[in-house]
């Protein structure tokens, strides 16, 4: 296949993906979704801290633990996490002791075309990360943490509520 | 390096890489661990569902995410979730809204070696699992997601309470 062959088949296996999910989330619950997000984002921020602190200096770098963390925030964000701010998640659900709470904004919903822009920041900054990695070059790799925490910072900013 | 270097290397990273862990969750709050373990098991779930679907013909079989899955469940477990059964998190944490449950049963405790065996049993079936993954048989990859349905059965039936 050419360049633009893998392109084409890429753009399709995409919409399929995309077309699966949104059946799925049509019939998720909306505690389940919030629970859904919530953890991700979760377990995203627990492979970013040790990444952020070698990136600082505050903890030893490990090229191993770097790469394995680095590698695996691209792999969960591939779960595409924004997919879960279904209707009726925008309050926290009565009587849910999972989902009792929710930390998104409105204008997640009101201002959909920004939050979208912010997740693909997000993407970009966490895919050059993963690529960083796969170079083995610890400056390069030290670098890409940056704009990751920028990514994180913008759309907490902007779409959670403290 | 011969094969017995490397596994020496591999014992070395090993330990020192659980003296991290251990040093980091000696410094983390009970209601963050809770959070934490509960996070990772939630998304390692959202990982099982699709593949236990497409292993009992209940959702067409996708390969590409079945991989995608099951290589995502390989490296979340290397998160290790069980070391976040910290002391102090037996017990709902009062006065904390994102931890104020936990299901733990108090067995993980007191009977450290058959949680332990547990453990050992969700990781060879979920090395099982990503090693089928790897090697793209069809029916090598769904007949692997049965030993890790009863790995995740098992250790839930005793030691995580309804």
């Amino acid at each position: 296949m050419n360049r633009n062959q893998i392109k084409t088949v890429a753009f399709v296996l995409l919409v399929l993906a995309a077309g699966t999910a949104t059946l799925a989330m049509a019939q998720m619950k909306p505690e389940d979704a919030i629970r859904a997000r919530q953890s991700i984002m979760r377990v995203m921020s627990l492979n970013v801290g040790p990444l952020a602190g070698m990136a600082q200096g505050k903890i030893p770098f490990n090229k191993d633990v770097f790469t394995a963390n680095a590698l695996r925030l691209e792999s969960i964000w591939a779960m595409n996490p924004p997919q879960y701010f279904i209707p009726g998640t925008d309050k926290p659900v009565p009587g849910s002791m999972i989902a009792g709470f929710t930390h998104a904004k409105p204008e997640i919903w009101s201002n959909a075309a920004k939050f979208k822009e912010a997740q693909d920041h997000a993407r970009e900054a966490i895919g050059k990360l993963a690529q960083a990695a796969r170079s083995g070059d610890e400056g390069a790799m030290k670098a890409a943490v940056g704009d990751v925490g920028k990514a994180c910072k913008g759309c907490h900013d902007d779409f959670q509520s403290k």
